[in-house]
């Protein structure tokens, strides 16, 4: 799989796993919901999906930035399997103008967000590289 | 979510998202076919889904046993998501008792993997901590 396909496969998605390391060393994954903007990608704190509102994953990345995104489709038909990761380096988004560009390019992808954007600190994940495979 | 209700989803899910760390520190995630048997979850390199024979996943839980998977149901309707997540230490299996045991307690599970049971190394994830959450 090239990367334009695997941009625009990443790009239409609804959900990605985020995999991030631990201060203590260990791996560490979630599901997230995330929006596109050129060669970032962006996810928030947002009011679903949460144990506690302090964030593993923010204190991962504040220690360690590297992150690994997946964005696959599984199915009972493994001739249709496809998987594309991206790695790249993440950024804790807590300056107001971060935390407002997450909520807008979430709030434009996610209807579940029209009424209440996520207002929570965001992340920003550049350097982005990408990999894929499809059956 | 109890944890329970938290392997019961896991038994009954088809993929898991395997998040492990590279040797030089960065995290890594893959989605896996896996199967439990009792408090262990295995999973072993197939023909499928693959873009290189010598397997990152492999190399890492070498250098560092310690992984994390996560199984969790997406939907547009966010008052039924839920996750589980299950942190464990992993052991790679190239012994021929490791990969019968996984070959079939996975072809047991996967009809597609009747005809062509996983032959590759396996890995046995143990010491497993349960986490949960469901909207």
């Amino acid at each position: 799989m090239d990367e334009t396909e695997a941009r625009r496969r990443v790009a239409s998605a609804s959900v990605a796993r985020l995999a991030s390391v631990r201060p203590d060393g260990a791996p560490h994954v979630v599901a997230i919901t995330f929006a596109m903007e050129g060669d970032s990608i962006w996810f928030a704190v947002d009011h679903k999906r949460k144990r506690t509102p302090a964030l593993q994953r923010l204190a991962n990345i504040e220690a360690e930035p590297r992150v690994s995104l997946l964005v696959d489709e599984y199915g009972d038909d493994w001739s249709a399997l496809w998987w594309v990761r991206v790695d790249g380096v993440g950024r804790v988004r807590a300056d107001p103008e971060g935390i407002a560009r997450a909520a807008l390019l979430l709030a434009t992808k996610y209807e579940q967000y029209r009424d209440r954007p996520p207002q929570g600190p965001a992340v920003e994940v550049t350097s982005l590289r990408w990999t894929g495979w499809s059956a």
